[in-house]
């Protein structure tokens, strides 16, 4: 528990300035008798790639005043650090921002695990990063969480150029949709230029490919100037596998457990305090140093922890804490496939204290309403039954018995509160762990594509839409890799492939490796129809109409027939009806209503004529 | 969730006598194609070996009715089960108590997985047995928990003869001395006849050599015609290495997860509702078929399971269902070394649901003040206040950092109700895993053992003496095993061997293989001086004194000297004083006392007086 640890348990982790020209160097590595700080070079600036400003940044600075500790760096200079009874090893010497540096652990330069830029890449060395910064959001608090409408976009195929900066040409035209919240996909410093990023390694550097630190603290003062937060996606469960040396200095890992991408993180074993303050250290490095809004946590279901307070609890304790203390609104968002409701139950109840999770169950009983796919988990959704019966409770599964987990499956959440889900019909995954990683535009007809749009931003939840789906984007959203080492490219290539054996679908996936996989991944642009102003007149009426700004669930009622596949959603003084059928449905109402919006609805004296795939938003 | 299922997920499995000569036999194996019964012989009468009385048993019974689905079983006749969409394979043929049967799994002769007896060990045939049985306990309704004392005995070596019907000789004096709860370490049916039972792979088949079900019914109605409880230790966190065929069967095991002892149990993957079923299925026959009043379930924290609701969950609920169906008084007690009040939290507030734990806290604390030790996990504990607090809240670990663990430890419990938590001074582990199995009796003095009765049975919690504890047995309890395998014989000895390594002991541990291991570890029943009276006078004074008897950790106040090595204990108008020192000293009392019972104790106007290793209880 964070409030039990003591200052010492705490430490710094990385390179700080602690004053300009003067870097304090600290490194985790209990079972390493000796590590020394190997300077490389003195870069004359901060070389994040793709940046248009400089931060104010010092030259390496060597000074001659005596310093107990150290002696002052050269290029090619070497300083033994100091090892502490807690097993860190740290020294303050004479060195500026642009400083590069490894870590000599056992005759190996290792890049710093803690690095906040790898100019070079994840085998190269680390890079003293400035904390100044000119910022622009003063008094910035964040956005609520019920005012939450979330665009997960990734850096590198959102633009042309894949960059935080480019990214900032973007928002005007989102602020204007009326997304709240901007998350990015893993920006941690991942092989390569090209990644999704889930296999990054260096979790606080964030990827010179994409502007590096100075780049993000850009986009999230631009994000901030024009009201929208900006979120994270960070990956706790596992570290990519090429350019992590994090193992040669501390037990990161353990073999206790299995992830499926890689050695799952000792969060429970001996040591395991120090690996969770690695993690938390990184978590608030982005909200003090970077300002950001939320994390979002990937796959919090792949960690395996057994202790009665688990590092998940220990996270968002620590992030609730830290956005008290700054008076800001920071808030936990948990991917979790598990539908075990201690996910966003707090910590007092013995939950992990999540303030809201990613809802599978929202997406996948969409997805089999808006297409015929049955394929892997799609086997257990189908019926407008099962939407209607997430839009009542957040999940769908609550312990019934699910064919494609083969067993019984989740608990009943015990929270009414809508804010606790975070609802999509598309994002990186859905669309991208397809072969072709083909989008719902490129599934069906304009008129899903509409019926999705209603279901999600008229949904009592979160909404989230994934880049592009505002306005039909058909370029796919493929998986990509650039790693540097044949044999890792080889065996994604082939992982890849053997991902598909068991489909229906035809041919081989694109190779992850090829650039032309991820050229084909960048948004085109190309806007369908008229989807953009549909999203932006549905997103206002969420945010104008009371009934649909509650997302209190138990306001929510649902009448769903699984023949005509129609489904009613009524919030209040409003309902929404959806025709998921191929053909015109009548579905009777009783009272007074008028339409507020339609895609294809007539109104009459005791029912509501639907075209096939259409919906209708009717007020009192 | 085991209200959830519904009848056909809930089949009873194994070979159930439906009417005398007619047997239905059903075994899992989802993924086998097909499964033969094959009847290898007839056996006269029931076989457990040690039994003093035969149940009703027929023999195997030929019938020429006509039956559909199977053949009559003649000695090697084989019968095809029928297999059905749940993976279950199942045949009702003519066959009496006292058969003997093999599954035969893709061309293998294996033994039932739920078998109830194997009257030639665990490599052998399984065997028929009758459910009638000559019970005397009717209207039995059980021990209220909060009059738990227990007593964990091991049937090989708590008598001469090692049976079950052996036991029942001692049950009278057990019953003098106070004791109302019979734990049996665990009887599964484990190779060879010499066994702690930790290597059990036959869950329902109580052990041959100790008398088979038959016995253990003797047993179990022995106990309520003395209005004892008898309780079972079962191992539901792996399974011996030795005759383990499960993994033939079906997907009883993973390796997702590691085990200290052998492959993890598959409580979360595909399939896994039918291996919880396998195991619950055991704890009500257990309850159901044999009387017994409650389940102390070995080392919870050894169960990895990441469902929402995870499988001990659904054991305890069934328990308690079941119970509560039957009107009796069951009980589900965890060993846990988790401090996770979780443990012990009812399932709606997201706990696991047990009625009680084991406290290894009480008797780390506890081992320390009475011993130099402090290796191994001995290393966190040693003083007073450490055995003050864990008397006021049950665990001493609630988050602080544990050197033995290497990391924070547990979580404060929820519960202040001390019936909660089962403590000891002495138990198999802590005996047992010694190199030597060497008792307290043989590593001080008689003052520190008659310490250690006073601070177990006048705790706040539920007392646990190990056999022969009450009367300073001196022969050890050593580990020993009987396998047939060389190669394990030879892992085993040395595995245990190394497990010592680390320590300070000198010498080779004793050859678990060798019997004499085996023999040295019987009681000898040579009683030391009067600590029996001792043991039976304070279980009576706990008893019969309604401050004692309250087990409301509210109302418990403590005052620990570390110097000293003291420590006061007021419950209500009690008051408990202990020297842990090996010298007099005087404790400052206010308020007016009266002694009670002391070993050493003089008591003055305003102080107590305690020689060495001395206690007294005093009340207003």
């Amino acid at each position: 528990m964070l409030t039990q640890m003591r200052p010492d348990e705490t430490p710094i982790l990385g390179a700080n300035l602690i004053a300009p020209g003067r870097c304090e160097f600290r490194v985790w590595a209990p079972n390493v008798e000796s590590v020394e700080l190997h300077i490389v070079g003195a870069g004359s600036r901060e070389s994040g790639v793709g940046g248009r400003r400089q931060s104010d940044v010092a030259d390496l600075a060597i000074s001659d005043r005596p310093i107990s500790d150290a002696r002052p760096p050269t290029p090619d200079s070497r300083v033994k650090l100091t090892k502490n009874a807690r097993g860190y090893h740290e020294a303050t010497i004479d060195a500026g921002a642009g400083t590069r540096y490894f870590f000599n652990v056992n005759g190996d330069d290792r890049p710093d695990p803690a690095s906040r830029l790898q100019p070079e890449g994840v085998h190269g060395p680390s890079e003293v990063v400035s904390r100044e910064f000119e910022w622009h959001d003063a008094g910035w608090k964040g956005v609520a969480l019920e005012d939450y409408v979330v665009y997960e976009l990734h850096v590198g195929t959102f633009t042309r150029e894949g960059t935080f900066d480019a990214v900032i040409e973007h928002l005007d035209a989102l602020k204007d949709l009326g997304i709240t919240a901007v998350e990015l996909l893993p920006i941690a410093q991942f092989p390569g230029t090209r990644n999704w990023g889930y296999d990054g390694v260096y979790i606080g550097a964030a990827q010179n490919s994409y502007g590096g630190p100075a780049g993000l603290k850009r986009l999230a003062d631009a994000c901030h100037a024009r009201g929208l937060a900006l979120l994270l996606d960070v990956v706790y469960n596992h570290l990519g596998p090429e350019g992590n040396y994090l193992g040669q200095y501390a037990p990161y890992f353990t073999d206790r457990y299995k992830t499926p991408w890689g050695l799952a993180i000792n969060f429970d074993g001996p040591h395991s305090d120090d690996v969770r303050w690695f993690f938390i250290h990184n978590a608030l490095q982005w909200i003090d140093e970077f300002h950001i809004d939320g994390l979002r946590v990937d796959a919090v279901h792949a960690i395996v922890d057994h202790t009665a307070e688990p590092f998940l609890q220990d996270l968002t304790s620590a992030v609730r804490q830290r956005a008290e203390a700054l008076g800001r609104r920071v808030y936990t968002i948990a991917e979790s496939n598990l539908n075990d409701p201690r996910v966003i139950t707090p910590k007092d109840d013995f939950g992990l204290g999540f303030d809201s999770q990613w809802c599978d169950d929202f997406h996948h009983s969409l997805h089999t309403l808006l297409t015929a796919e049955r394929d892997g988990y799609y086997a257990d959704y189908g019926r407008t039954s099962d939407l209607a019966r997430t839009l009542t409770g957040g999940y769908l599964y609550t312990g019934q018995h699910s064919p494609y987990f083969k067993r019984r499956y989740g608990a009943p959440p015990k929270t009414r509160d809508g804010k606790q889900f975070v609802v999509f019909a598309q994002n990186h995954d859905q669309v991208g762990n397809r072969m072709l990683g083909d989008r719902l535009s490129s599934l069906g007809s304009i008129a899903k594509l509409r019926l999705a749009a209603a279901a999600v931003v008229l949904s009592p939840f979160i909404p989230m839409l994934f880049m592009g789906e505002e306005y039909g984007e058909t370029a796919p959203f493929q998986y990509f890799t650039s790693h540097g080492d044949e044999d890792l490219i080889e065996a994604v290539r082939k992982g890849r492939a053997e991902e598909f054996d068991d489909f229906e679908w035809e041919g081989e996936p694109p190779d992850p490796h090829d650039e032309e996989t991820f050229q084909r991944s960048k948004l085109t642009r190309i806007e369908l129809d008229d989807l953009r102003s549909l999203y932006r007149d549905l997103l206002r009426l969420r945010r104008e109409i009371p009934a649909l700004r509650s997302l209190d669930l138990d306001a929510v009622e649902t009448r769903a027939d699984d023949e005509q596949r129609t489904l009613l959603l009524q919030r209040g003084d409003t309902l929404l009806a959806f025709n998921f059928s191929d053909r015109e449905q009548e579905i009777a109402l009783s009272g007074s209503w008028t339409v507020v919006i339609d895609c294809g609805a007539r109104l009459a004296l005791d029912h509501i004529s639907l075209q096939p795939e259409a919906f209708a938003l009717l007020r009192r």
